[in-house]
């Protein structure tokens, strides 16, 4: 059994273009017209392989086939999102729900019976582009955040999220949950560039690395950069190159595994002549054990100690978002693996890097993530691109995947 | 012989309401309409004192007192600026310049009988808010910019110098230069924290901090952060804190009169989860020694070539501003000396570290300057602040070492 890979690739290739904006930019941005052009043909593409259609209230679409050979009531589902960024590339979950559709055809066309729905679903909201926090559908959905709380989000914009989803026609009448899952599969690129530079074809992610978002101030005076003696400054530029210095160096010494980002940061008055009252700066942590990561935290919070004191400048923490690391469902990562193997393919167990879907659909079910090479590990960007032959074989890995599930 | 201590302190408050701006800041900004009204006020001050006024072609100001007792050509000139940046206190050249008026009224009114000129200078665009460089108006009256490149000037608002010039209705006729001085003495604040911390009421300015102002752009790659391993990482942030650091240590190693700052910094995309393909900083090297601030952009450039090979990024520098140190005149600094201990006041010698408008003229003829304090160093903001009696202990000296030379 194989994906029809040209379907596939074609659906993917003009899924691409619905959205562009007046620059030529993707930007299917959550709950916009252009999501809504993004959404409506996801749906008729559904409706073409007799999908049932169900949408909750948070917007998640979710297409379920049913036949009459289904005897157990808990569906194997498949998912990722349709959302983008701001001048997004064409893979970034999309790639995920329409290899999903494709798995679905796939077994249709092939006489499958299965003994569980499958499902395949598009969370709403994963990329937090314009409200927060982003994997929000599928956070919505395993019921860590309240529905009705997530509608009254407002967006950097001003608008109110609730408002936008009635506004493109896709608040749902189900409560987010409604399906439970006997397993939950998402297939992505891999948007690093580990798979690419090693050239292995497809990643079997056993875990995911906890996420740390921190926004760090550091309050110092401003003052004339050529009158104020060294000694005499209360310098916050200054002060946050040390602490960024430093917290590197501790992550570097740690574990190869851990990674720290900073990449965010505003001076005041940002004047040449100036010395900076003011520096804030983003901090970025994530590793896939929980242990090192609450260390992390800890030894930033004692350098902008150290630095406040040495500086004479006032530091202050604010959190911004925090998960913890995943691991997924073992027994899922070795089907994956095993059928991967089957197909005479290479595979790495890996750490997933960035937050997804299945991070969220690992509270309430079994849960595992496919991969596949993301050239140079650009993503989030037009230039995002994995050669064809490397989507259709993560197609077929979720294919072979799913089937063995489902019967 | 003393200063009208009254009409002083009662200008230089008058003054400072000139020119607020829709949110009441001052910003008398370098050829603005509030500029025009500052000059404008200055000049009804110094018809009052039957001054000459001349105006050269970069719009600086001069009031010449030239009355039929002088019988050599060349004058002693006071001067300063009356420009300001955003938000500014009401002490920056202003002070300089009122005081050099208050000067010439009271050694009118003391029936000095000068054998020179005495003129008062108000050099336009000291501050550089507007059009690069700083000190613009006294470098062009130095022979160190030509008059008519100056005049083509692009300002940060798009605007031709010249042309607003010529809209406040202040391009002159005479050459920059036109008057050659036999001494130039300014009087300013100190902008800074020493003479206020040693509470010492005069400072004599024997030298002035050369200035070396660069950008620095480092490029890496934007990538996700936290796909991309630590080790696969152009991170144009990263490779920036840990020039900035080493730059730090450097001049701290090097010498305690050398100073550095790093005012203004811009990460790109900037975004939380984004490692920064681009970071733009400017450096402010300064130093009363040529061969330090040379030594100090030598070990500047090794760092960042250090950086560019261990981080994978690339790296530029655009100088932006250099200045070498001035030494002021040593006669003219021991009469001032000499000048303030007969006042019974203390002084100590020192190196300025802002730009001044006498480190161009120091160029064409004979300068020095005279500082008082500054409450906690600070200026370039509305907290500025100097004691009356400072304002006018300072004036009396400018009033001494003018009368002293003018004889």
């Amino acid at each position: 059994m194989n994906v029809n890979s040209q379907r596939l690739i074609s659906r993917i290739k003009a899924f691409g273009t619905i959205g562009l904006d007046d620059k030529e930019r993707l930007a299917r941005i959550a709950f916009s017209d252009a999501d809504k052009q993004g959404r409506d043909q996801l749906i008729a593409w559904m409706k073409e392989a007799n999908l049932d259609i169900e949408i909750d209230r948070i917007g998640n679409i979710h297409g379920i086939w049913q036949p009459a050979s289904v005897i157990h009531g808990k569906p194997i589902m498949m998912g990722s999102h349709i959302d983008t960024v701001l001048n997004a590339g064409i893979y970034d979950g999309n790639y995920g729900v329409l290899a999903g559709l494709e798995v679905i055809l796939t077994l249709q066309e092939s006489g499958f019976i299965p003994v569980r729905p499958v499902v395949i679903s598009a969370f709403s909201n994963e990329e937090g582009a314009r409200y927060s926090p982003d994997m929000m559908g599928s956070l919505v959905y395993a019921g860590g955040l309240e529905v009705d709380k997530a509608l009254e989000t407002i967006g950097v914009d001003g608008s109110v999220l609730g408002c936008e989803l009635d506004r493109i026609g896709y608040s749902g009448a189900n409560e987010p949950g409604f399906l439970q899952p006997k397993a939950y599969i998402e297939l992505h690129i891999e948007q690093g560039p580990v798979l690419d530079k090693l050239d292995i074809p497809i990643g079997v992610v056993e875990d995911l690395q906890g996420i740390s978002w921190q926004r760090i101030t550091i309050e110092g005076t401003a003052n004339h950069a050529g009158t104020t003696p060294m000694s005499m400054r209360a310098d916050a530029g200054m002060a946050s190159a040390q602490v960024i210095v430093s917290l590197r160096d501790n992550i570097l010494a740690k574990s190869d595994k851990m990674v720290t980002t900073i990449g965010a940061m505003q001076f005041e008055p940002n004047i040449i002549n100036v010395i900076p009252s003011k520096a804030q700066f983003t901090v970025d942590l994530r590793s896939p054990v929980e242990d090192d990561l609450k260390d992390a935290e800890n030894s930033l919070i004692k350098c902008l100690n150290t630095v406040a004191e040495s500086e004479g400048v006032k530091v202050s923490i604010e959190r911004m978002a925090r998960f913890e690391p995943v691991i997924f469902d073992n027994k899922l990562v070795g089907i994956i693996e095993e059928v991967t193997k089957c197909r005479g393919l290479s595979s790495k167990r890996m750490t997933s890097g960035a937050g997804h879907d299945a991070q969220m659909m690992a509270r309430i079910c079994p849960s595992a993530m496919i991969f596949v090479p993301s050239k140079d590990g650009i993503s989030h960007n037009p230039k995002e691109y994995t050669e064809d032959e490397a989507l259709v074989a993560g197609a077929n890995i979720l294919l072979d995947t799913v089937s063995s599930l489902a019967i």
